[in-house]
């Protein structure tokens, strides 16, 4: 492409509203226009990404088997009702009616419509197993769009349905878009995790998230540098302390802590290490009222919480219902001389502590020295109630955890039956049998993944795209086209030769000052770049940079299209 | 692609509501799925011929120097109502209202979303021209959707918008575009024709439309087989007669016509031809009564009438009105013997007639041998107002006319100014000035591309689809594959063959019988068969047949390769 008659609309400033460095980047390079709320133009710069996005995908679907086809925006209320989820969905479904009064929505995800064509479409078990995928336009009308197209309203998401006689067949193909995945990311040459997910609203059994990995990502992650392991932090297990608990010293005492309602400060008052106090959380379940008891340094996990026996729709505690519960106020709360009534949650990590401070359940005091079995009850109730933190051992025994942040960009799931099951969906097996089929889903955020590589590659000039999604691979920036026959001559010949190998090239022949023409291939995000000018073509040499190395070299020309071939092959 | 990989799901029975070969045929071959009224899923099948017709017209698009870009499908109403265009679009327009009550619409075209990004990125005359296009999903709410993909709610279309510093500039890309759009029909391979169009609701100046041509098209058209002229018949011009009017014979004299209410039953009646016989129409416009006179076999073209003056809102008169005026009721009217208040509109083939036949403005009564000039004035009005009829001079001198039906596949706009002036598109000229952009706008009816191709071309089989847009180019049918290995081994290479020839190859071996493979390869359209048995192979043969060819041929295995590849060249 000639950027003369391409469209390059950079600009100096980033939109007010943009938070994240991808949202301006995109903005300022010209890749996204923004059209209203959460609405977005692909401007031919951004088109060009997402194409390539798009065609990786495509390529490893296809070549994992899965057969591509092309369903609606806007689909009819009636086969949502059919598993109920038109009612529960909420406010993100954009609900429509046509000109007849009848209720349609644009199609935040196609579980429903899939299985209606599936149900109708197949008869027998020799016509499963089925993986069917488009890459298609999706509207989810979030509350408060952001962050550009990584939450936007509208978008452009892969999803990917597949139909099956038994759990095996299921597992098989879900193990095999568990690899897919994993080569698209690959390919896209991004940082990546996959991550045991709670698999929310879609529903079903088996999930795994693919996260792009970066500080800005919304999500907590934790993962085993040795070893597959990651999960959300929500989900991570913190397995039991494997050390044994020190005896007891002194007797426990109370101490005045006048102002000093929170663990950090009761510990740096009383000069000991955070690790050694507990702090306690009142709950509410089922009118129950329950103290949880964890590590001054830990944090409560409410998923955990809530997944606990009676506790599923558990709440804090009010004020009130504190006082009425332990005749004290929050900040001094503990679990010393407790009536009855209240059921103490230990976390595991606590059991193992000693000579610990807690709440006096006395206005300004705290006591020290507190001990299990001596000063307390051994606690009846415990559970991994926490969040894990940097170091805590990995569940799956290989090693250490560590946490990240990751933007979720893919999800798989097994969603066995739920839908099959709800619009009846079903096969005759080899004996002649109706059964309904298994089935899973596979979704990719597609547009999503450009900003997400964006968090992941970038600097204060710019974009620094991978290879596989850059707009252009080449930049040819001749300085004084006009002038020079030279200059002109070989930069049309360069042009040509890298089109004739299959490179993506843009020949910067506007006749802009070399500076424009830099600042704005940096901020475009172009791996590679060829600088030519008259003095340096005169000894047969041009200058190339890559985008993300800080110097140029000089190269002959002659060699120029060998060695940006082999840099591309790195 | 391996058949037994593939999704092949054809159907015996056409769809009850499927009036047009092309619905019952994309539904039989399995490439199209209805979800509801006016919405389908395109299946693997039929999205290969969507994405073969969709690259066709990107490359063309691409290759005129347009630049694809991608806008979203949820438009604000916002914009719409710049142009006025909310509240004048009427029902067709799919409105939506978000979770905070705001409103949208489903774009049903994209004028004002590209205006507004046009309007926000140019400054400068240096800028333009521009000419930006998609290829994207477009919702209209027919009435009455029908015809399947043809006249489908959701379909795909590809819309381009230029933007001009001048008309010269706008007139050279629309000849461009004239051109490339050619170019897209012909590499389709499908007979279409550019006619003169009215430009309807998009609004402006020059326009012409793009027809495939077909007995079951929707659209009158009017050509010229010795040159380029082709207009839809409402808009065709019937020039003034050459030859001079006869003189009179006769007197003119009354004769009894009891039940002949028409031209037709008057002739018959006479023994004359209806060429001889006049028809009165009686029109109201502005309260003034007009009488419109046609030869009999001529009929009354509405638009070509409303386009005269002070008729622009005419009405056809009631038979109250017309007993008001003429005294007589409708089915004996004629222009003989008016009172002053009557307004005679003379087509110009009426001015031409001597000794003709009319009503007689008296019950059961027509008049004969009536002449201009002698038993009624000259008419004071003479107009073209009839649709032109096969053999009718072409309006541009190089021929006789010749009518054919057309379905719209293609229109081009010279929008000139409208959408700029109402969003205040502007650009600085060379002098400083701020002036109003040109626009013209170019749309394809990509999905309805398909439907036309199939109107054009099927038989009794099924669909014969030109090599251009064929799902697959070649099928192979491999008779007895699992048996003999002379079979499997043979498919297998001619299958690799095929595809290291970058010929798009389906291999049947699904183990079908051969009546089956047959008939389905035909239905789907597939324009090449190879046919493997193990008795020709002994030989070295396979057997050939073109799907629109009436015979099958034997060939030797080592040509057909390069046999089909001659093939695919003609």
């Amino acid at each position: 492409m000639r950027a003369s008659q391409f469209f390059i609309a950079t600009q100096k400033e980033a939109p007010t509203d943009a938070e994240l460095i991808s949202h301006k980047l995109m903005v300022r390079a010209g890749l996204i226009k923004k059209l209203g709320n959460g609405l977005y133009s692909w401007m031919p710069l951004g088109l060009r990404v997402l194409r390539k996005v798009e065609n990786i995908i495509r390529d490893e679907m296809n070549k994992a088997g899965a057969l591509e086809l092309l369903m609606p925006a806007v689909q009819p209320k009636e086969l949502w009702d059919e598993t109920g989820r038109w009612a529960v969905f909420g406010p993100q479904m954009l609900k429509i009616k046509d000109r007849h009064e009848r209720d349609y929505c644009f199609g935040p995800t196609h579980e429903e419509v899939i299985t209606d064509i599936v149900r109708r479409e197949i008869n027998s078990y020799r016509q499963l197993p089925l993986n069917f995928y488009q890459i298609q336009t999706k509207f989810r009308d979030e509350i408060r769009p952001r962050f550009g197209v990584m939450r936007a309203r509208e978008f452009m998401m892969k999803d990917a349905y597949s139909f099956h006689t038994n759990f095996e067949s299921l597992q098989k193909t879900y193990a095999q878009m568990y690899q897919t995945y994993s080569n698209i990311f690959t390919r896209l040459g991004l940082k990546f995790r996959a991550v045991k997910a709670d698999s929310g609203a879609i529903g079903g059994d088996g999930s795994q998230e693919f996260h792009v990995l970066t500080d800005s990502g919304e999500d907590a992650l934790a993962y085993c540098e040795n070893s597959d392991y990651a999960a959300n932090v929500e989900l991570a297990e913190a397995l039991p302390p494997t050390s044994t608990r020190a005896p007891s010293s002194n007797a426990m005492r109370e101490v005045e802590t006048p102002k000093q309602t929170v663990c950090e400060d009761v510990a740096k008052l009383l000069g000991i290490s955070i690790e050694h106090t507990v702090k306690a959380i009142a709950l509410i379940a089922k009118d129950e009222f329950y103290l949880a008891l964890l590590r001054g340094d830990h944090n409560l996990n409410e998923v955990k919480v809530g997944k606990l026996a009676g506790l599923s729709e558990f709440r804090f505690a009010t004020e009130e219902e504190i006082r009425a519960n332990l005749n004290c106020p929050p900040g001094f709360i503990g679990p010393v001389g407790l009536s009855k009534s209240v059921t103490v949650i230990a976390d595991r990590a606590v059991t193992q502590m000693s000579d610990f401070v807690c709440g006096a359940n006395k206005p300004k005091y705290h006591l020290s020295n507190v001990n299990f079995g001596r000063d307390l009850p051994e606690p009846s109730l415990v559970a991994d109630i926490r969040n894990v933190v940097e170091g805590d051992a990995s569940p799956d025994g290989k090693g250490k955890l560590s946490l990240c942040r990751g933007i979720e960009v893919g999800h798989i799931f097994q969603l066995r039956t739920k839908y099959a099951k709800a619009m009846n969906a079903t096969f005759l097996d080899e004996s002649g049998q109706s059964q309904v089929m298994e089935m899973g889903c596979y979704g990719i955020g597609v547009s999503r993944i450009v900003g997400a590589a964006i968090e992941q590659g970038s600097d204060e000039k710019g974009i620094i795209f991978p290879l596989s999604m850059a707009p252009f691979e080449v930049v040819i920036c001749s300085i004084g086209m006009d002038k020079s026959e030279l200059v002109k001559n070989t930069a049309n010949q360069l042009y040509e030769d890298f089109k004739k190998a299959s490179i993506d090239v843009l020949l910067d022949d506007r006749g802009e000052r070399p500076g424009v023409m830099f600042a704005e291939s940096d901020l475009m995000g172009i791996p590679h770049r060829i600088v030519l000018g008259e003095r340096g073509l005169a000894e047969g040499k041009v200058e190339y940079k890559a985008r993300s190395a800080s110097a140029a070299q000089n190269l002959l020309v002659i060699d120029i299209i060998n060695f940006i071939k082999s840099a591309m092959n790195d």
